[in-house]
């Protein structure tokens, strides 16, 4: 039952507004956020001075405008105090980000192969200490975020199926706050939901309410907006479009079930098709692309088929959702590029005209750190939702 | 850029929250009220008063509680005099639902094949006006909700594609707006959103926020609901499962594409599997069923391989949406008690085991009436939204 909001609530809300903007839109002016906000002058140099207060924000003269008059003060986020780390398991790497979305520190690890939740964890938490040891004095960390491959149970981290690592209910959430030592709160979402969340913030989504960020790998996992809001599901497992099955009792999947669609378009099924299946990884499928770009047939054959498949998975999503815009991002980006008139070809068969007329077809903004800024952006939530309270 | 809300609109909005419990849950105490929405006693008596002044809620004593002691002041919708009124249009009803949710009238017309939307609109004015010369004076009509098997453009209510009715972009909204004369606010919907509207505020699925109404037809079609909000898409067209293509280059669809799950699950499809393609409509569909029930093999291979597909289709949904509940409406709720069997086995494969672990199968509730009340519900938000505003 919805019920309203309370003085306090309505001054929180009006912070975590404030403080969004600029995380998000960077230095801003007060004038610019009295008509963005609509909230009033006084307004908003109360509620700037409460966040400043708190060491979120700080207020400057801006840079030289052109403009005669005095020039209205700047808001910006402080990016450099304000902070949360930030993991993304599959690929071993961890970042300090900055409010406003900036990477301030980075570690990308060696990525060694069948490490279990409680061998990965001590390998990313201590590229946190490392990085948690130049953290400027006074420094405020609002909390981690994990972006995992797989799918994640909301409520405790636990990986239940990691295509990429192999995991089987994993708890990779409670051995990162194990090993962490650092008392700050860790969320854990899937990939493609974080890098979803960040290009819808601060990337090619941007301003888009309904979007569908495909997220490839070794398995094929979605980021869905519907209406402004995240699509996670009951249990936080919403998203696994990989296992759409598309062939009745088609070839056998990594999940147990047969004719996945990541059976078609993720990194075995195309490299099987093209006869490869012994190759592996990231660099084994772009491989496999570049002998299709300098005319190899199988290597094109492969490629184009998985592309029809591509867009017949994704006719599926447009006519499920009608969404404005479908991201490719990792492997999936890859084969749209490689693919593209088969992917159009089948997917204007497949979607139904009203739900095509309007969708846009796009690569990430963010490009590969799109899934540590979406996982920062998890732990952002947290300050943005009641700012004086973390911060 | 979500912004904190005024002193207005924190008013406005503790009276839609008082208002939406008695019009779902129906005559509440005021003690009640004030646990349920976290308001204290006084706040509660100027808000039923606002509300009681506007005509929208009546306040009395209970019945007899056998309990001690002065009891608590009960509130009730004022649902004789509050009403929307509803249409369905596929099936040619109408009916005045009162506030709370009771219908209070209703016309079920004649059901002549092949009108367009020129043709219909004028025999649901005229069951409407019939209807409104019943009217008792001083009641307050809040709008009319239209319920359409089809893709409704949000925009103006335009009907893209009715399979039903074989509309292809014809303006239902407009030719109810031009017939009706009565100076009310209508917005149309499709018939399975609606009634997984009714059915989540009202039905089986309430307090569930993650729900997928599955509603068949001659096509099908479901109503989604994520994280408690209804997922409508870009443009309204969301939720066009019956157009997830099943088989690759399959079965000819009325759509214009190939091997969508409609064609396997559908009308059509059903009663062209048990060789009666020359048979039409629901008794045809219900004298199928029947068949299979008492031993026709060749109905029973259809009924059971369509069962087969319903779960397929119902696997991919549990797995791209993580729900909590499927609910099986209209055809699909005769196939889904016909095949449970086969509905339940085809789920279980293609379901990934974490989206299968908490999801329940269920049939309505509200059984035939679901999409007039759920019509209805598209009306009452506007009230809802802004009591006073409407009242």
């Amino acid at each position: 039952m919805r019920v309203g909001p309370s003085q306090d609530e309505i001054r929180r809300q009006n912070l975590g507004a404030l403080l969004r903007h600029v995380h998000v839109h960077g230095a801003t002016s007060r004038a610019e956020l009295t008509t963005t906000l609509g909230l009033n002058r006084s307004t908003i140099g109360a509620l700037t001075a409460d966040l400043a207060g708190a060491g979120l924000v700080s207020e400057g003269t801006p840079k030289e405008t052109g403009r005669a008059g005095r020039p209205s003060l700047v808001v910006r986020p402080e990016s450099a105090r304000v902070y949360a780390y930030s993991i993304e398991v599959d690929r071993l790497r961890a970042a300090r980000v900055g409010l406003g979305g900036e990477i301030l520190d980075r570690r990308d690890l060696e990525r060694p192969r069948g490490l279990d939740a409680g061998e990965t964890a001590p390998l990313l938490a201590g590229a946190l200490k490392e990085m948690h040891q130049s953290v400027p004095a006074g420094a405020l960390c609002v909390g981690a975020g994990v972006a995992v491959c797989g799918m994640v149970r909301r409520a405790d981290g636990l990986v239940r199926l990691g295509p990429t690592t192999g995991w089987v209910d994993e708890p990779i959430g409670a051995a990162l706050a194990d090993e962490l030592g650092i008392d700050v709160p860790i969320t854990v979402g899937n990939v493609a939901d974080v890098a979803a969340f960040a290009e819808h913030a601060r990337g090619v989504a941007a301003g888009c309410d309904n979007v569908i960020y495909l997220y490839g790998d070794v398995g094929v996992g979605a980021g869905i907006i519907a209406g402004g809001r995240r699509v996670t599901g009951h249990g936080g497992y919403g998203g696994e479009v990989g296992h759409m099955v598309v062939v009745r009792d088609g070839a056998r999947c990594e999940c147990g079930s047969r004719g996945c669609w990541e059976t078609e378009i993720g990194e075995y099924g195309l490299l099987r098709a093209a006869g490869r299946s012994d190759a592996r990884g990231r660099e084994a499928l772009l491989a496999l692309f570049d002998a299709a770009d300098r005319g190899d047939a199988r290597a094109q054959t492969a490629v184009r088929q998985a592309g029809d498949w591509l867009g017949f998975g994704v006719g599926n999503l447009v006519n499920i959702f009608n969404p404005e815009m479908v991201i490719f991002g990792g492997t999936m980006r890859d084969l749209y590029l490689a693919a593209a008139a088969q992917v159009r070809s089948r997917l204007n068969q497949v979607g139904l005209p009203a739900c095509l007329e309007h969708v846009r077809l796009r690569t990430p903004k963010l490009g590969e750190d799109a899934a540590l800024v979406g996982a920062a952006e998890l732990a952002f939530e947290r300050l943005l939702a009641d700012p004086l309270d973390v911060g």
